[in-house]
């Protein structure tokens, strides 16, 4: 599977692996793949931390850092993360906050003790924090790709992270958005199919994925939304990908930051359990079922603020899930895509990797038996 | 790309093409694929016709029919047409009917002439007419398999079908579905994902595809739902299918029903033109946005009946929009996949059968490929 990005990466498989977790990105980089921190939830000092961690961790491999800047980010732009927060708090509704403390107390969640910090707290999906991100990811070498998950970072970024010698990644869901990221300066398009998790599109990635292939050559493309095994990244090369960017399968990993809990829930649930919500940014989002997403789909439920808003409003849950996770297992929050139904068991980062790579071979074998057969048996079907 | 059920059927290549214009699904069985006719729509006498011109054209090939019956039809089991039309007929509220008037009256779609037949009259998915179309398929020695769209037929009309020496398809879109129609006899599963044409589910293609062909092997899978290109076949037979089921990619031909204004909607369609409605049979299908589905997501619109009646309150415009084709620019009644995309000119349906193998071949080189450059330098990228 030695696609033109190996070389231009230096990497030995094309599988990208996007995690929040640092302990999979250095396993995946350091296995001959390439990991991509996820930087949204972060405050600057902890992904500076987390950053050097992996530096140490990952030998003379590379990585990259995944920040959040919506397209349309107006309202957002103010240099002071404490200025800015306090003016998204005052357009959130109260009736929103009460209504994602009351999920939590139904469900018996305990609160966080007097002034401890939760996210809702931090200024998760604007440009000013993902500025930040980006300045913090470009202070270190080995991070050699800067992915926006929601596209083409704006114009002045892009040009700081070419200056640095680095590569900007950019998430799609649409041939439209492809080609509005590379006429941006977009060095890398990830098509991400409906099926992925988080923020996704309306296209299913058998369809995406060969179009925005053709409509952004010879741009690379890597094939997102689906991704859980060899066979289905044989898929995403025969459609043209160069490569595979891949999320849920590595939250089903020992490393990952789930919770015991969200982990049972990912391996017990169905593809059709990874549904839609807006509950957790405000944006379309793919998500397991739970008890907290179900709660935003009642009658009684406000709707979803837009983002960066709903972050805010769902920022102290996801602090106090984690901080507790017994109370977890009902009303977790756990964006993951419709690959989620393949997971059944939780291994390490390194050996879903080679299984990966395993099964990749095994599925080109596969094909070239069948082409074999049709050599050797010409015509006996022919009319 | 020759597979066990290129045996079973004796044909040359796994390529299902569902039409439901007769010269398509003969055009592709004697090219070397398998053409199934949809019959809903059709009278029995209709279905007669059709079946009898297709024995004719499709010299020794065999070809399929696809009926369509409903998993749960209670209430329409009633075994004279015109009596279950009447009594459906009283469950439909005026405002229905009265509503899909005015939709064609707004874009100036003429009457009928008084007395000409229309679809609304014709009980189209109940088992009722389904039983009469598969009695009139199995009058047709060269209707080698019935489909259902919906599934696994009634047990009684599963053990006729296999009585008569034909194969009984069932479409799914769940691994849940599939296992229930192994279950109830079904000897071939189509897995439709969900960027599929017509009635479809929420699981993606690249997702679906493989978990049903874990979950009912040795049952042979066909792969539905984003079928457009040879590399798409690739994909799916990667993924595990047996062969693939295509719908969209034929009514792109020049050959299909389609009037040609709507041809010309398909051809300039993206795949995100191709949404989710109830207008068309009150389940959720795909199909092409058009002034018809607009309008039922209008807030003053009546919410779409269950399926059979939403097919009573459509059939009048089903048949007025092809009728009068010059009106069926904007207010077009088009069920089709995400494929749509794709198709950017209209092609003779042999040739796309033709280019769908070729391209095939082409995908699996350039995968071999991949994996020889792997071999030629082994370890260079390795840390």
């Amino acid at each position: 599977m030695r696609t033109d990005i190996c070389d231009l990466l230096d990497i030995e498989f094309p599988i990208f692996a996007f995690s929040h977790c640092r302990d999979v990105v250095a396993a995946v980089s350091r296995a001959g793949g390439f990991g991509v921190l996820g930087a949204v939830g972060f405050t600057p000092e902890q992904l500076a931390a987390e950053l050097d961690w992996i530096d140490k961790e990952v030998g003379d491999n590379s990585y990259g850092v995944d920040i959040v800047i919506p397209q349309n980010d107006a309202g957002a732009e103010e240099g002071d993360p404490a200025r800015l927060h306090e003016k998204l708090l005052g357009q959130v509704p109260p009736e929103h906050f009460a209504y994602a403390k009351k999920i939590l107390s139904d469900h018996g969640v305990p609160e966080l003790p007097p002034g401890e910090f939760h996210n809702g707290l931090l200024v998760r999906s604007t440009s000013t924090t993902a500025r930040l991100h980006a300045a913090e990811a470009l202070r270190h070498p080995k991070v050699r790709c800067v992915a926006n998950a929601l596209g083409a970072p704006p114009q002045d970024l892009t040009g700081q992270i070419h200056e640095a010698g680095r590569l900007v990644i950019g998430l799609c869901g649409s041939v439209e958005h492809a080609q509005r990221h590379v006429a941006n300066g977009v060095d890398i398009i990830v098509a991400q199919g409906a099926e992925g998790g988080g923020h996704t599109g309306y296209i299913g990635s058998l369809v995406l994925w060969p179009q925005v292939v053709e409509a952004v050559a010879p741009v690379p493309v890597l094939a997102a939304g689906g991704i859980g095994s060899g066979a289905q990244v044989a898929a995403a090369l025969a459609l043209g990908a160069q490569g595979v960017w891949s999320g849920t399968i590595w939250l089903g990993t020992e490393e990952s930051e789930l919770t015991d809990q969200q982990r049972d829930a990912l391996v017990v649930a169905r593809s059709q359990d990874a549904i839609i919500s807006r509950s957790l940014t405000g944006k379309r989002s793919r998500m397991l079922k739970s008890g907290w997403t179900e709660a935003w789909e009642k009658p009684e439920a406000p709707v979803p603020l837009p983002l960066p808003l709903q972050d805010l409003v769902a920022g102290e849950a996801v602090t106090r899930l984690s901080r507790y996770p017994e109370y977890s297992r009902d009303v977790h929050i756990t964006p993951a895509g419709q690959v989620a139904g393949q997971i059944k068991q939780v291994r390490r980062a390194s050996d879903v990797l080679l299984e990966l790579a395993g099964e990749y071979v095994e599925t080109t074998e596969r094909l070239n038996a069948l082409n074999e057969r049709l050599d050797a048996a010409p015509g006996t079907a022919a009319k």
